[in-house]
């Protein structure tokens, strides 16, 4: 190609921008589905209460995309430019993350009606499985292409991350082969990798003054 | 553990930034709620006058969430770092935050009606006191860990705004056991504590130059 | 009052960020009104062409909050620090601002009702008199605290802004009065105050490098 | 006019905050509109199934209006003022765009009903007709007024972009023609465009280091 180099890359600061954007709207467009039917109203709190999986499905959307916020927040940290690719990439990941209001939908509206619990559980799941396709997506082609990185970034560390990526596609799949036979076990299974997910978050790369033992919020002598 | 410092903190900027989308997001959609039941459009006045719970509902919701916004701001004025612990509260705050318009809701749509405004109402008491008890834990974290701060604050006065933060979970406690006897007026209630909370703001930590007096609002000679 | 002078100022950045959030989901929101009712679906085009009240509405509310944002930029360009007063002026205009898309939505479900367009109007116009209320306090409260001005502004520059602010609350009045006789001119009247708005938005403090004549695109040298 | 140089013209910063913003909520707000009807939910796989004409919908407004935030992210890189002609062709881009839900609802529940799923296709064809032209305006402009961009960007590279944006115009006027024939062809040509805008954005004015070649995603050396 005869295109000079200005047109085939980008400084990250809009992206990041307009990333956070979009999972901010799309987590937080998870609470319009929240609703007590008028049927129910009557004893509310019963009513209240009846309402477990739209908030199991509001729990398990907004910690799989505060997830998946911060593992896209580690992998901008350590890019300095991004080319046409990621762009693009991170375009696709944008698309399948703001569908996840749909299956969570159809997930509350399901669960515990017999017919029909098990083929939302099993398409939420697929859902989930693209978006971390594509996220895993994003980190090889990183990882490929270390001129983008930071000058102070290992790109060793960075394949580290990548390869590390892969599990979650592992997990996907296993709970989707468990939502056939058991959707609700699935539907927390579900919960259960998007807390992993937010609990072993890994940080940006902002250099190495401070001790990992004295940042580490893990840390037990903090929460003594 | 043995993973290097880069994995265990954050600069604090995209955290910053998708924290405002969700709570610009939560405050806007309120006014989703709105609107003049087809009944009450004949007398538009009267219909739009007796939407009042809604507009009480719409306006403690929106001044509660500025209020956690001004103290967000506060906070990460002061912070140079956030360890994994402050990430993953900032995550359960958005979280609770994100839930506000569903309780929100339901209490519009109670007040008045007999046997369901004292739960929607103590429920929506709930959702409020979650809400600050996550906000203080991020504070009491905060001020546990200096190693986090911006090098020119004080770790006192964090610790000094972090106990000061606890008094609103003691509102929010006695405004819920009003609600069981007299559910309007802990709605009203709430809605006290949010104006407080906006008029009584703490500023960002920007350095010292200009006197106090002269750049405080509340100062009577810049009314008179 | 015996607070440090950091606990009563704010740098402007985030309350940019957060307002511009506001603003740009508030503008946004408003398309969730325009639907064509299956009643009009047979004949398309037709149905299409029978939501204009939806339209006038949509671009009435889109163009004022735009001149809204238009305004705030400028303000906030001139600014280095904001006082208590100012952030809280700024809730209450991002609250009033938010609002509006509910009485859009009265408007355009009441225009060509006889009995419910004067009242929809008349509401409508009185929330637009609101936010400019808001609005035109805190350019006079910036007018009167100089010192909060970044160190290149002109003191007496921001007073006049600040008087140039006053008119659009008298257009709103008289706009209103039109309303009570004749609704559908004082629709389009709101439209009008928005496009002027629009079309005379002052800009930025950039500096004075380039001379104004080249940057002005309302030159006719561009055009030609 | 004798209005001083700081009035009329602004930095790039808060301008592109803003439209990030309105992008990514008008991109996000599309999955609202999916839901799979009552009617269709006892074989739930051929309900989800039946939603296809939504999911083309969603896909092609999704990255059409991605598209046109690559190409607004490529204009504002190079500027570093702009002026009120741009500012306020900026508010009309954001006004269609935002109203791009609208068409889109209604080529979703129009495709396969002989009778009107031509005029909502042509309708949504216009819209985005309307965008493009709204767009290219925008780049003629920037072109014209080469005081506005940064220091090292090259004025001829920019008119060869405002020439390049032409076209996408001719394109929607094709696909539209086609429509009136044939709307379901020309819904999959909306589509086209869309992927074809994504796949062949211009990069950021980020500086000339590294060689394109090492940065194009696109080089099959990075994919084999």
């Amino acid at each position: 190609m005869s295109k000079p180099p200005t047109q085939v890359r980008w400084a990250t600061g809009r992206t990041e921008a307009f990333s956070d954007g979009v999972f901010a709207i799309a987590i937080t467009l998870l609470v319009l589905e929240l609703s007590v039917p008028e049927a129910d109203r009557e004893d509310l709190w019963r009513g209240i209460a009846g309402q477990w999986p739209s908030y199991l499905g509001y729990a398990t959307s907004f910690l799989t995309i505060g997830g998946i916020w911060l593992s896209h927040h580690a992998m901008f940290s350590r890019l300095r430019f991004v080319n046409r690719r990621i762009i693009q990439l991170n375009l696709l990941l944008l698309m399948t993350v703001s569908f996840l209001p749909f299956p969570t939908k159809l997930v509350a509206e399901s669960i515990s009606e017999a017919d029909v619990e098990r083929p939302a559980v099993v398409f939420y799941g697929l859902v989930l499985l693209a978006i971390s396709m594509v996220l895993a997506a994003m980190w090889r082609t990183v990882a490929r292409t270390p001129e983008l990185l930071e000058d102070e970034v290992d790109p060793a560390e960075v394949s580290r991350i990548a390869l590390a990526a892969a599990p979650s596609m592992g997990f996907y799949a296993v709970v989707i082969a468990v939502a056939v036979v058991a959707p609700q076990v699935a539907a927390f299974g579900y919960l259960a990798i998007a807390v992993i997910a937010v609990l072993t978050a890994r940080g940006e790369d902002v250099g190495a003054d401070p001790p990992a033992e004295v940042l580490d919020g893990g840390d037990p002598a903090h929460d003594a």
